[in-house]
């Protein structure tokens, strides 16, 4: 998720163009206090770095912040930077609170999270740093390149791509995609295999419903992964079971056992844990699926993310025919662009683009066609090495600033993608993790992937170190920092609470 | 569907830019000759108008077109046209064909679609001319104006716009459609009832999920409609009872007599025969909804073109607690944006968005956040003012053609939307659709359209006079006039074949 305060600009976008820009912050930010979005005594962002996410002029913030004091809603004060003022109850239905303080404006200035209290709740309000992973810096959206891609593609492209459309998706992005994933992550990709979707959940809600049709009753899946991943299966009617875990990644001889008849994985770089599917186990997993008759979904969702040496390539390459890749641009361009594209077996093409529908209801016409000319150009390949280069000195400054400042907490899965796990001593996460919300920081724990009925073994906290905007980048470290375990024999071997 | 020539252009876009124009082209008209697709003296377009329908330039086309003739794939003679040489028999599977003649370049030439066969079965070849009902006419997609507003859109836009979404849609698109909907279809919509979807189809989905999930059994329909749409509910589990017509429409007082839980109507212009659903029975609908608990699923598709009177509001705007309004751009604008909305009442709107999913996979936020600033600035409006014009006039040009070819045709369904009902003598529906297809003219009978067990009572052409390009409406129209009955006592009442 981004963070809250671009959720602003979101909300009023309409107000925040042209001559309305400062009059529809101000409007959005009434109204957060208003509705108690933004709690009294909540501390701003500096205008700089609300301008920068917002993708305003500086002053165009600064003013509004210096109407809403002179208005009551905010106080400035030195040293304590912008903050929400105590003035009035928010709109809330429900039982009226006890003591509602109806403060004036001359009142503004208290803080109210200067001290921590003695009941350590997370805070209910927007927090201020956000190192979830699962999201590429936004701020970063290529929007020049895009633009100029999609003029091109759209001036180019023949009157019938704003008819209805090919089911799999849009013939001239095929073809590119086909080069591009032999090339960048060695995918044997014919076009007539590829099916563009709107982002892997797509994807793998069709290849679930497909499965199920066939007869399929499990999906094999790993010990750690996202819910909603394991959710779309289930709500096609499959069982999740999930695959041992052990120090050298998912034991996928253990599908032998079972009677599954499809894995998910993430080979390449597990998620959220981040190691690589060793190439024994490579070899295996490709090998029951052929012994099997089953197949391997690979979900390839950072594959292009690989700092140290060159990207372990797809799954895929090893048998074509048994292992259906998933990529998508959401990790290495934009989530909000929805694309992302699937290279099938030739056995299930035809049943999955049946599912799709015999219309294609998934992507516009226009941005499959600015997404080929995008890959096409060479500006795809020149964002991704921009986007590595800096996603890896966050990395290092990641690593750097826990070896600083908590020299016990190892960081690993650092080889590739935009996340990396810091251990914890055992049974310290939910602690860690209620300090990082009292502290407005926003960021998972390893057992908030644990998929049900895998045993807690590990305690770790799984950080995006992506997520934030430059801006917000050294803040939300600082805040992390803060909240790890700090030396001393006080800090280990505590009880999980 | 776009006409098939266009389609050449969209198989080899890639070549069909820059320096390898002419040579794409080519390629492309090869691979048909060869495969097949174009059959051995079907007559091309005319440079002019295949230049026009890929958006080239005319010399582009002009230099291919005499290449192959060069080259022996095509034949061009005076008077007769640019056509495919009988040059050699098609690569295709199956069993020989009796006496293929593998004839050389000089052998070219010869016409065999001057005389009708003996046997009138329809040709296998791309059809010359479409008047398939569905589509706008795509050349005249707004590429410049939808050019602006894209830019200033992924300009102005939050940087959270490119992160994972709210599944409902971006809410500026959200806000903009809800004042535009008031104004034009005296909708009742506000923001957070309004959920963004890829098309109607997309929308029936989800709505057809919820109300399973909700124990509805039957959704009813009217006799007449698409078979895709109806798939969608069937494909949810659900029944389709068709309501039975008479000469002022759906017969919606006969939903007392069922229990469907909700009914699918084209009230504002029934598809495909094209009349408004009279005042009356637009209120008994609505009454029925109310006293049953039901509700009516308004696919308003194409609303906005009504030609000789105001546009006939959206029912919605009588209960909007029991209608769920349906709109799209697909017929206003284009199909390839994949971009329509639903309006929803209250009550349904939190299982809708459930339906849809954690996670807005349907549409790319800079697509909406386009749209929203294509409908803010007044673009949108003029785009349909100007397409209505357009439309209309097509419409009174068939309207006059067939008056004057086949006085005897009535021409039906005219007041609004993008295709008109011809009606034919009793039983002669098939034996035109014959004729269409053996003078390639794409277009379908209204018995196509007619759901299973609905009687057969009517005969007649469903004319989709949006489809063509510019260029090739007159030559569209010429065919339609050609394989209408003429007038003559021998061409009434003959019997079903």
């Amino acid at each position: 998720m981004a963070n809250e305060w671009a959720t602003f600009g979101a909300d009023l976008h309409l107000e925040l163009r042209g001559p309305r820009l400062r009059a529809g912050l101000m409007d959005a930010l009434r109204e957060a206090v208003r509705s108690g979005r933004l709690e009294a005594g909540t501390r701003l962002p500096s205008s700089r770095s609300l301008a920068a996410d917002l993708g305003m002029a500086r002053n165009t913030v600064a003013d509004a912040y210096a109407e809403l004091v002179a208005e009551g809603w905010l106080t400035a004060r030195q040293g304590s930077g912008t903050r929400v003022a105590r003035r009035a109850e928010p709109r809330r239905a429900g039982p009226v609170r006890a003591e509602p303080r109806r403060a004036g404006p001359g009142s503004a200035g208290s803080r109210t999270t200067s001290a921590p209290p003695t009941l350590s709740l997370p805070r209910t309000s927007a927090p201020a740093h956000n190192l979830k992973a699962g999201t590429p810096d936004l701020a970063s959206f290529p929007r020049a390149e895009w633009l100029k891609a999609y003029r091109r593609a759209l001036t180019a492209a023949p009157n019938e791509a704003f008819g209805y459309g090919d089911p799999r998706g849009r013939i001239e992005l095929r073809t590119v995609l086909a080069e591009y994933l032999a090339r960048a992550r060695g995918v044997y990709a014919r076009p007539e295999r590829i099916v563009i979707c709107a982002g892997f959940v797509h994807g793998l809600m069709l290849m679930g419903q497909v499965l199920r049709a066939r007869g399929v009753r499990d999906v094999a899946v790993e010990s750690y992964g996202l819910g909603l991943h394991a959710g779309l299966l289930t709500g096609a009617g499959l069982g999740t079971p999930a695959l041992p875990f052990d120090g050298r990644g998912t034991r996928v001889e253990e599908l032998a056992d079972g009677d599954a008849g499809a894995v998910l994985m993430t080979a390449a770089h597990q998620f959220p844990l981040g190691g690589a599917l060793p190439p024994d186990r490579r070899a295996a997993v490709v090998d029951w699926a052929r012994a099997s008759g089953g197949y391997v979904l690979e979900d390839d969702y950072d594959g292009e993310f690989r700092y140290d040496r060159q990207p372990v390539g797809a799954l895929q390459g090893l048998d074509p025919d048994r292992v259906v890749y998933f990529g998508t641009a959401s990790k290495s361009l934009a989530p909000g662009l929805r694309l992302a594209w699937m290279v099938l077996p030739e056995g299930l093409a035809g049943e999955v683009v049946a599912a799709k529908g015999a219309v294609d209801w998934a992507c516009g016409a226009p941005d499959q066609l600015a997404f080929a000319e995008f890959l096409a150009s060479g500006a795809y390949d020149r964002h991704v090495r921009a986007m590595r280069l800096r996603y890896r000195r966050r990395r290092d400054q990641l690593v750097a600033a826990v070896a600083a400042h908590s020299p016990e907490t190892r960081v690993s899965g650092i080889a590739a993608g935009l996340h990396a796990v810091l251990a914890l001593p055992p049974g310290t996460e939910q602690e860690v993790l209620r300090a990082a919300a009292w502290h407005g920081l926003a960021v998972q724990g390893v057992n908030q992937f644990r998929r049900p009925g895998v045993p807690a073994t590990l305690d770790g906290l799984v950080v995006g170190y992506a997520t934030p905007t430059d801006s917000a980048w050294q803040g939300a470290l600082r805040s992390l920092c803060r909240v790890l375990p700090q030396e001393g024999p006080g800090d280990h071997g505590r009880d999980a609470p």
